[in-house]
């Protein structure tokens, strides 16, 4: 990660990164589970905490804290990394969104899903605690999603529901949940780039946008900043996913941290396959124009990290 | 159904399950869908509204409404059947417990899990649509109920929270999924009597309590009231589960609607393998009992449909 105008993203994104990691671990936990009426059984803990607690990168809550700074701060230089903005509102919202992806990791590895054994180099939950203890930890991963949304202290009602609106939004049917079963009716079809790129709006784009709209709600921004991180957030989602199919090419095991070729080998519709190489690298490059313009033009001062993050998504490998 | 107390339970229900099935269809509907941002794909409605509007006997919901009308109103005769306190909020907060139940169902009925091919005498979701698709669906499922949840209009912030936050309890590690942990970790084991009620105390009362508190939190009732509800929804949904076990063992498949003694055959513990028939039947009069007490010392003139429910689901079959 370089630097861009000012802003160390390596070191801003290690100081928040210890506070997620922190904070999931302590919110996936006995303990958390214990303050509420009934605790919950200790194997349902042990394979969430296996499902969240993985050395994933964290894309998602990084997105959540990096668009709470850049809807709450007027001056860059007011906001040290790792403290400040990033409240414990966002990092409620930043660790809601990672278990809601972390979920729908444990549910697409499972046998009646993608059938994968490994992710990220260790076995997959199904593999390792059984496929049925895979769907209940899936299970309540979601739900605690929206309970860690809903603490009964410490953060506006208004801002609550907004989070849980958005993030219900994202992995539902309309979302995420609707872009996989997209996924599912697709392979070994010919898509047209529309029905492509509508597909990946939902599967992966919805809760990437929603990370950023979720920092925003705990935020404060302007109707025309908020409008414009929104264009960011689709654009860095449609980008995310052309670079994983670009990457799905390119990239050998130990870059990509799963089987390369796996979409072409399962005949999944892919931008590499619909645009080819070439096309696919310039509609990415594209896609992070478009993303840092709606930055420039949110008026917000302090999107560095959001600029950064972008980057980030798009060269992330190449 | 009989008449207790004025209340001619059947008509009750009657009028509140015509407005519980409509808002359920047209909430899990391509239409519905289709005023988010992105519709959702017809192939997952399809197999959520397959999941949902089966002929459920919706217990849940009606508990929910049942108990807004407690928690509402101070005359036991304002409010005819099929009107008044079941208002908006309360017929959201009904479906959304509605669709999370539904979504349990689907999942546990998985090959994964119990394996089941039929329900309520059709095939399972995962027969009909595929197991890939049951596992969309009920994840979609459980997105949708905090959806529902959290409309932009119509419904005090307060009021989604503390709707989102009780469910998303009921829901999680330390309620539904978790029961169905300790379930899953249980079969072939002798569990005592304690530990018996603890998983069922979280795999069906939780949801079932909650009915009733989200019921409350739709309503405005005193904290005394709100203790003794709590209380009632702890015994029904307690109550539920031994009149399930003893069902297991009574019925013939036709009342059951699935096949009975499947609980024995799996070495599941149960309360009539732990206490007996009869101690079973006495310990389900007592806590049906303890329900009504509680509903007596609410100081709630309103209380008949609760009261109703309560002898519905301690009489189902015997």
């Amino acid at each position: 990660m370089r630097r861009h105008n000012g802003l160390d993203l390596a070191a801003w994104s290690a100081a928040h990164l210890a506070r997620i990691e922190a904070a999931l671990s302590r919110w996936v936990s006995l303990e958390a589970s214990a303050n509420s009426e009934h605790g919950a059984p200790a194997a349902l803990i042990a394979a969430m905490r296996y499902a969240v607690l993985d050395g994933g990168k964290r894309l998602r809550p990084l997105l959540v804290l990096a668009a709470t700074e850049a809807a709450s701060s007027p001056h860059p230089d007011a906001l040290p990394a790792g403290e400040g903005a990033a409240d414990e509102a966002a990092l409620r919202a930043a660790c809601a969104v990672e278990l809601i992806h972390a979920y729908s990791l444990v549910h697409d590895d499972m046998p009646c899903m993608d059938n994968d054994v490994l992710r990220r180099g260790r076995p997959t939950v199904h593999v390792k605690f059984g496929a049925a203890s895979a769907l209940l930890a899936g299970d309540a991963l979601q739900a605690l999603a929206f309970e860690l949304l809903t603490p009964e202290h410490g953060m506006p009602a208004g801002q609550q529901t907004a989070l849980c609106r958005l993030l219900a939004r994202a992995a539902g049917s309309a979302g995420m949940a609707g872009g996989q079963a997209i996924d599912l009716a697709s392979v070994g079809l010919a898509l047209t780039e529309s029905e492509l790129r509508e597909m990946h709006r939902l599967k992966t784009g919805a809760l990437l946008q929603a990370s950023v709209m979720m920092g925003v709600a705990c935020g404060k921004a302007s109707s025309q900043a908020r409008a414009a991180l929104k264009t960011y957030g689709a654009a860095i989602g449609l980008a995310f996913q052309v670079v994983d199919d670009i990457l799905d090419v390119t990239a050998d095991s130990v870059t990509l941290g799963k089987t390369p070729g796996k979409d072409a080998d399962q005949h999944k519709p892919t931008y590499v396959s619909l645009l080819g190489l070439e096309r696919s690298s310039a509609y990415a490059q594209e896609l992070l124009d478009q993303a840092l313009a709606a930055l420039a033009q949110s008026g917000l001062p302090n999107t560095q990290a959001l600029q950064g993050l972008a980057r980030l998504v798009v060269k992330r490998a190449n």
